[in-house]
């Protein structure tokens, strides 16, 4: 599909973590024209001002002073800029947009997209990833199916007509992260924690043994140190294992909590991690169709800003 | 059983780990006489020297300056005072105790009593614990069972006729204090984390979550949080759920993996551990029979005691 490219941004989209801000200038057809990444994660931004902080990227970019700015993540959040409180699923899109947050101490359009909840039994919360989910669904109307979004905290998404039916979050990487740097495994680990390949045969151990029947990650942990101990295993060895086991226990569950007619998984991530996660989702009996983590949130921030401000406008393109 | 007292030690037992010592001079029938107890852990007594601390705790408790001294713990490991290397189980007490390092620079008799290693599959070794279960097996002797040893690192031993045929360890305690301080969830617990009553209603929570079909440790942790964010759940109540969560899926799998007609446990813990555990245990199906810990400890000390020097000899009783 060929996409014309306009030469005038028609919005701004930043995506807005605790650690990092990432900022777009895009056309009406969501392509992008000009970008910036920085730092300015929220205690940064705090210090500085939020809408100080937006208009000098904005600035850099030489966005006009009426360009509209969609924002997701976590400055949305009641640490952030402005609460944007959660939305209850399910809810359509047009339902989450009109729930945005406006900012109201400024001259051009900015909103910020609200995060969703999931109430009762098992109560959950995501933000940052409905805007990706907007995206997803903005490409597939419609859409049913599952959703894997791995990371520091790893969502998995039922999608039923393009709309979050139900979601669960695994503390995969934030533990994986704990166990390697601040447990009795990190004198096993060292620095291999970050550079564990998805072709390390010790990957393909942990999965194994997290896919068996009955395994225990409490009960196995202690495995890796004991193996350097006994047997010399080294760090590599033990990072790759331990990697294994924790998105393998991942894989495991999120497999036995799937309706048995889903095999397909949109695996929402990039690089190394998504390599991981496609071969311990592979593992435990999911086809992956992958979905790059970066342009999911580009795709979320047009899809976002197309309903909240051009959709009932004419297309460019 | 009328057992009586020596007003003189036959010998001295030391509990040395990696964050504090206890030392307790005792007579053959293995009375305490005199107790200390210190900050002297491992990296404490590097800096001034093992021979150093020890003989200054006798001094101060006026032991004589041919007392034989054995010692269990981390004082034992290759980052300790000499290294008493694993003990490959199966082992009986006397292969055990025949495996001690003996200090050789000092004048009196001083004996480490090695851990244990399970070699194979499933890797793992015990430092410390394995003197209690020689404590526990000359009380029963050739007894076979199944141990529980809560803690940090949590052991659950098969012993049969007296000698330990496998094990395994849980990382409950550590993960349980790396979740509460270090992640996400810490803004969820803030102090409640020490404080956890077996009778907390959120605690049986937790249990019944981790004793259910299916559940998965790893994709439930945030829901704590979320619970927070959406409910207004206080921190007692999180951390309650959260150390029933961790405890029930040790003994969710504990339980699992323990022979069928297997019922009673010998627990060796004490104060409010023993109450957390001995509830979680009863919930996935066993029934404890506890073992004050540090009595565990004394008892065993004064078994390797009875073992290294006394046991061909007749006993005071």
């Amino acid at each position: 599909m060929f996409v014309s490219r306009d030469e005038e941004p028609a919005f701004a989209g930043a995506d807005w973590g605790t650690s990092r801000f990432r900022l777009w200038l895009m056309d009406k057809a969501g392509n992008v024209l000009a970008e910036r990444r920085s730092d300015d994660g929220l205690d940064a931004s705090r210090a500085s001002g939020f809408s100080q902080v937006l208009e000098c990227h904005l600035a850099a970019l030489g966005a006009p002073a009426n360009l509209p700015v969609v924002v997701c993540g976590m400055a949305g959040s009641r640490q952030g800029w402005v609460e944007a409180s959660y939305v209850d699923i399910p809810a359509d899109p047009a339902t989450i947009l009109a729930a945005s947050a406006r900012i109201i101490d400024t001259k051009r359009d900015i909103r910020i997209v609200p995060g969703l909840a999931q109430q009762g039994a098992k109560p959950n919360v995501m933000r940052g990833e409905e805007t990706q989910l907007l995206g997803l669904v903005h490409g597939k109307p419609g859409f049913s199916g599952l959703v894997a979004m791995p990371g520091t905290h790893s969502k998995w998404v039922h999608l039923e007509g393009g709309r979050v039916s139900r979601f669960s979050t695994y503390l995969t990487g934030e533990l994986y992260a704990l166990i390697c740097s601040q447990s009795i495994l990190r004198h096993s680990i060292g620095a291999a924690a970050e550079s564990v390949d998805a072709d390390h045969p010790g990957f393909a151990t942990g999965l194994e043994q997290a896919l068996a029947p009955d395994f225990s990650l409490l009960g196995t942990l202690f495995e890796l140190r004991a193996a350097m101990l006994l047997n010399g295993q080294g760090e590599d060895e033990a990072a790759a294992k331990l990697s294994g086991m924790v998105i393998g226990s991942e894989a495991a569950d999120a497999r036995a909590k799937a309706p048995a007619d889903i095999r397909t998984v949109q695996l929402i991530a990039s690089g190394r991690m998504e390599r991981l996660y496609r071969k311990a989702l592979g593992a435990a009996g999911f086809d992956c169709e992958t979905v790059d983590a970066d342009d999911a949130v580009r795709k979320g921030l047009h899809a976002a800003a197309t309903g909240l401000w051009f959709s009932s406008r004419k297309e460019t393109a």
